[in-house]
C-alpha cells in the first residue's frame, strides 16, 4: 500500500475505542491473565501503551525533528507499566490511554509533515539509523500488533475448554 | 479460569463493536489487504463471521440439544463469505454480522443453560464427540482469534514501511 501519514493516523487515533470495546467492564478473569512470567496481561498492555504515549513515540519524533542522527533515542522501558499501572483501574488506563492519544495525534497532525519529511532519519540506541517513516509505521504496527496479543492471551484462556477443537487454532500453542 | 457461560457471553456480544471500531470508515488499503491466496481479509473474515452466525454456532448448539451425538454436525464452509459478500460494502457486512450477533446471543441467553448442560454432546464431522461447553469456548476463541488475524494482516502492510524495526516484530513473519 501506498504510506501516507493519514492513512496511519486512521490507525492510531482509532486504538483507544477499540481497547475500549474489547476491554471494558468485562471480567477480570479475561483481562488481568497473561502467558507467563514477564509477559503481558491485557491490563499490562494498556499501561505499557500508556508509557510509549509519554516516553516513546512523540519524543522520539521531537528528536528527529530537532537533531536528527546526532542524539540517539532514549531508551524505553517496556516494564515501566509495572511500576506507573499500581492502583489503578483498568477503566482508569484506559481514560488514560484515551486522553494521551487524542492529545498526541492533535500534536502529531499540527506538525503538517511532508512526505519529503518522511525521509528524515534519527538514531535508534540499537537499530541504528531511522526514518521518521520508519518511526510512524512502527507507531501503527506497535498498536495492531498489541490489539492482536491482548486477543490471543483472552483467547488462550479457552485453551482446555475448547477440547478437541485445539487442533483448528494454531494462534493458542504461540 | 473459571468456565461460565456469561463469561462467554462477555466476548461473543463486544465483537460486532470491537470489529466496527477497528473497520469502520478505514481506507480499503487496511481492510482489503491479505496474506496472499486463500488467506483471509478484514473484509473476508467480517464474511466469514456472518456465514458462522447464520450456519455454524446456533445450528450446532440446537443439534446437541436436539439429537445429541447421533447426527454429526454440518460442516462449514470457511470460504462461503466469497459468494455471500459479493457486492456489499464493509459497512454492509458489519451491520449485517452486528445484527445476527444481536440475535443470537439473545437466543443463548433465552436457553437458560445450566453448568450440566455444559456437558451435553455432539458429534464434530472430524473431531468426533465434543461437548456443549467445547462449542460455546471454541465460538469464543474463534471471534478472538480472527480480531487476531485481523490486526496481523494490517499489521503486515507496514512491513516494508517499519525498516529496520523488522526484527522486533515477530507477528509479521508468521
Amino acid at each position: 500500500m501506498n504510506y501516507s501519514v493519514e492513512k496511519a493516523c486512521e490507525i492510531l487515533e482509532r486504538t483507544p475505542v477499540v481497547l475500549r470495546s474489547l476491554l471494558s467492564e468485562i471480567s477480570p478473569d479475561w483481562t488481568m491473565c497473561n502467558e507467563g512470567p514477564d509477559t503481558f496481561s491485557p491490563y499490562d498492555v494498556v499501561g505499557h501503551l500508556i508509557h510509549g504515549e509519554k516516553t516513546d513515540w512523540v519524543p522520539r519524533i521531537k528528536r528527529i525533528l530537532e537533531t536528527g542522527t546526532t542524539i540517539a533515542f532514549d531508551a524505553y522501558d517496556r516494564f515501566a507499566q509495572n511500576e506507573n499501572s499500581k492502583g489503578k483501574t483498568l477503566e482508569h488506563l484506559l481514560d488514560e490511554f484515551e486522553k494521551l492519544r487524542v492529545q498526541n495525534m492533535i500534536w502529531l497532525r499540527s506538525l503538517g509533515l511532508s512526505s519529503k519529511d518522511m525521509e528524515r532519519k534519527g538514531l535508534h540506541p540499537a537499530l541504528k539509523e531511522v526514518t521518521l517513516k520508519n518511526l510512524l509505521a512502527t507507531w501503527v504496527v506497535h498498536d495492531l500488533t498489541h490489539i492482536a496479543q491482548i486477543t490471543r492471551v483472552m483467547a488462550k484462556q479457552y485453551k482446555e475448554e475448547i477440547g478437541p477443537w485445539t487442533e483448528f487454532f494454531r494462534i493458542l500453542s504461540f
